[in-house]
């Protein structure tokens, strides 16, 4: 089953987290979580892996209206949007899909906040692809 | 539908917190993020909430294994555990339910992890449960 929307741009692999980063807090996200997971493995247990982020990404008012529904709802939060490199040298950015996710509760007041963050995160990943890509012709 | 595994506990917010973060990590998880609902509702929108934490954990060893057979599988990560008071003035410590989140990518693969995990998430919210009524018994 497809659980992201996602994106891919022949970028460098920072920029690309740093553009993702300033695109999801333009669209009211807060970016309350960062793991370089690379930096992790290196750690923690002393093996190479590729270049990858994990982003946890909230609106607070998206959330408090979520919460106020549901309280439990938290456990699915925050919002995941991962980075990291391909094997064919590209970086892709890729957030869970957060109609899936909420999908789990089945709870049909949470509909509205899982689609306005769906809408919230394809405008985020179109403006990373248009930002890298439009950069990449200057 | 449940997603959560959880347990209720009366005891010092705070003190929760810090149990639960101390017995994450005592099962080798390590607490990659800890976000305070509370103070981002206080700070960003002006809001009163009850006392309400979300800490996302991620045991190393199982993400690299799990991150090795579905790329894609950190838009799922952290697990997060959700801790906050209730309106009968208990504090509820509640666990993603592991095995209903990677449910999402419907890939058997992964089933072990997720047990796995779940395992684990459910000797912690016992051990917070054990502690915290010993030490209100002492």
């Amino acid at each position: 089953m497809e659980y992201t929307i996602q994106t891919s741009v022949s970028s460098d692999f920072d920029h690309v987290v740093e553009t993702t980063i300033d695109e999801l807090k333009y669209d009211g996200f807060g970016v309350l979580c960062d793991i370089d997971v690379w930096a992790t493995f290196e750690e923690k247990l002393g093996e190479e892996f590729r270049q990858y982020r994990i982003l946890g990404a909230c609106n607070p008012g998206l959330t408090h209206e979520g919460l106020s529904e549901e309280i439990e709802l938290g456990a699915l939060l925050p919002y995941t949007v991962i980075v990291y490199e391909t094997h064919d040298g590209e970086i892709t950015v890729s957030a869970v899909d957060p109609q899936q996710l909420v999908g789990i509760a089945d709870n049909e007041a949470l509909d509205s906040i899982a689609n306005e963050v769906h809408d919230r995160f394809e405008r985020v990943l179109a403006s990373v692809a248009d930002k890298l890509e439009s950069s990449t012709e200057i």
